[in-house]
């Protein structure tokens, strides 16, 4: 039977403050990607969310961000590589520590928002990225956006690398996101995302804005749960897939 | 040749501010006590802090504090034991993450200020810290005040513990610390300081104030150098141990 | 017409986070509690939540607190009075100053959650918000529970001083809140709350827990709107006052 | 008597963190800028800046900044001018605040660091500043570097403007600083700071590097403590001005 990993973001509350609804998106992604004190959460936080995904068998890791939780990690803040280095390894091994004590372990590592946009153009950063992970734990996996750099350098450094397509944004001609501000950047049709997607997972053609289709790889499909609607078409998505044969299946082992 | 480790805490900085002279201890003490973003510091000064440490092959543990940086970890926070865990986990967790950048191992954990207090006189408190310190790895080792309940509860759960004493604080009949605001709390001469401590190391009993010697076991004595007076007193009490024969040595290896 | 204020504290969220729903209860209440960068708010929440609060003519204050997001102000930290006016100024004040921005006054201040059950049993603290907010501008007034020491310190140091008492909260024969632990704290059915009030609004008789009414005054009822549900209760009490004829009125002017 | 005014950047500690000699630098200033929780301070910091002050009878001014302690405001942060606008007030704001609690008035406002490079340079910068100053109080004036953006639209906006030089910075033939990367950025020596300020006193020409002296207006000479050297220098500048008859007076009444 074939698999396909659904990952999408959670934990991303603060203090008194919640975000999303980490429960219902845990009944349906097989990852998660869960903030680490960076854009979002804090100590307790951590510790539900991971211990929400342990009961779910959800595989988790963590979602490292520019230190920015007024702006929640969207904005790309003045920062050297050796900074960079510094803070995302400062934020995972929180995570690592929590997961210990909850007894969930933290797998893989995803850049959040500002971080994983320049990880994923600027080859310095991204290096800087996997200097950090390599170093805390040679074992952790990289999860990054198909066709960047962030994806090249952790598999050429030998970190286990995986690939993510988005469930709701649409592809340029040479395999990049749409900005935000232009037209087709956003797919918010839950059936023409779940039948983009199913015909992309078949062929390995992704259809793009403006331009004939891009060859991409994917070992997951990153999905939202920040808004009612986004909770629905998440759930649209893994009902297509399943409904086709797919099965919903963590890119790797916990 | 008979050996006693020296500690303090250093890398109390944060951002642009710094706390005592770091450079100066780390050639004295044989042990630091590095903040690890509770009280003080962010991952650049622990990065710092634990690289100046490894140049001196200096040993470095964890100093986990109520997350109390405008109050420097000394006043006592509402915590519940389950929030003192998950705090001192990402704490101690970061600074094990930034050590495997920089190649400096954290081996031990000590509690700061009004934490490292209140973990001395409440069990709750204490059996917080020991789970989260091994949940992380069962292979650090905690260093507590000699004859308190943090010490108590982290040998009872297997810890490899290790006990200290203060330089320049004076004791009561009962072992414990006399209290910063009465007479005698302080030791401010570093000759008595160093007198006091020699005679300790030889006899095992510590003189107290207003009562008879008091039993107390070390593996450690914590020294300060939040001031040049301080500084040079840590100096001159190296100094007297060396020219008694004591030999400066990390209470573990790192 | 006889008038009646409802208020409601407002602007509680904080970066991209939100907590209740603001817009519905600003068409409810005629004073807004605003949050002021203690518990919750930045200066960009501030400014949406004041310019909200114009557009619909509602009055608003002040609502300073502890320094905790994390806890929301929920929790009492150690602060001597010295330091709780300190952090009272800076919070009020930059409200202000955001309201100027905006061309909304701030017309009151009521202090948040711990601080101000610390207020209304402590003179000295009471006394410390009083200093602070006299000298920004003695034209301020104080928004106080019903017979509490902030009441009766603000009355005494010649502040306007308006009082409030609780929608949804059960009282002691003494006139002081049932605490949250125990039976008849919370009132939770929308009718029975809007009847309690609309029997004290006559009468100036509290019923209590346990024994006989007791007599308050208010120039306001506190609402709240952190949920569905307490939204709903909020638009009961304001029907039903109106269709006893009273009117929602602010308990001052803007 | 002709008269100049010295100001410097004072009430940088943070906590439990100290900067400078802020003691020192209030005997040889007339003006401070003093830190208002931007890149420094709190409210126990600025109420003992601003004491300090009143105790000398120096006259200050609020030093608001992009808000990032860690990186001490030197690094621009992402913002609109709508979010500088809200927290430049919410930052004067609050230490007017504060000032109300000590007696001691906030006379002016000089951005600190990046937001003053921006500031100087890009027009709708200056005016969000300008904004929010006039709204708070139009009473507030601006300290500007010498010909900048800052400068001209504060003064075409109405405010009572001011401008300044710098003691230790060289000057390009344009009237710009010497980027600090570049040969002649920074003067070190205290009697060729003297003397450079003494000559452009008496005739309104800086000299620059590699070019002819440049015309600058100046109502104030900004002086720098944040080590002895800086404290030395500045005291020697203030002996220097003294002995040619030039007296150290405030640029405007407090």
């Amino acid at each position: 039977m074939r698999t396909i990993d659904l990952n999408a973001d959670l934990g991303e509350g603060y203090g008194p403050w919640t975000m999303g609804d980490d429960a219902a998106m845990l009944d349906i992604v097989s990852s998660a990607n869960v903030a680490c004190g960076g854009h979002a959460s804090d100590p307790d936080t951590m510790a539900r969310t991971l211990g929400l995904a342990r009961a779910r068998g959800v595989v988790t890791g963590a979602h490292p961000s520019y230190p920015d939780k007024e702006g929640f990690g969207r904005r790309r803040l003045p920062a050297t590589p050796d900074e960079i280095e510094r803070f995302v390894a400062a934020q995972v091994g929180a995570l690592i520590a929590i997961g210990r004590l909850v007894g969930q372990p933290v797998s893989y590592v995803k850049p959040h928002g500002a971080l994983g946009n320049v990880a994923a153009a600027e080859a310095p950063v991204a290096a800087a990225i996997v200097r950090a992970v390599r170093a805390i734990d040679p074992g952790l996996a990289i999860l990054a956006i198909s066709g960047t750099a962030l994806e090249t350098v952790a598999r050429a450094e030998g970190l286990a690398t995986y690939s993510e397509i988005f469930a709701d944004r649409g592809y340029t001609p040479a395999g990049q996101l749409v900005p935000r501000a232009e037209p087709g950047a956003m797919i918010t049709d839950a059936g023409v995302a779940s039948d983009r997607l199913l015909a992309f997972l078949d062929s390995g053609d992704m259809p793009t804005v403006g331009g004939a289709p891009v060859r991409l790889a994917a070992d997951s499909v990153c999905i939202h749960g920040d808004s009612d609607h986004a909770v629905a078409m998440a759930r649209h998505i893994r009902d297509s897939f399943r409904a086709r044969g797919l099965a919903i299946a963590p890119f790797m082992g916990s």
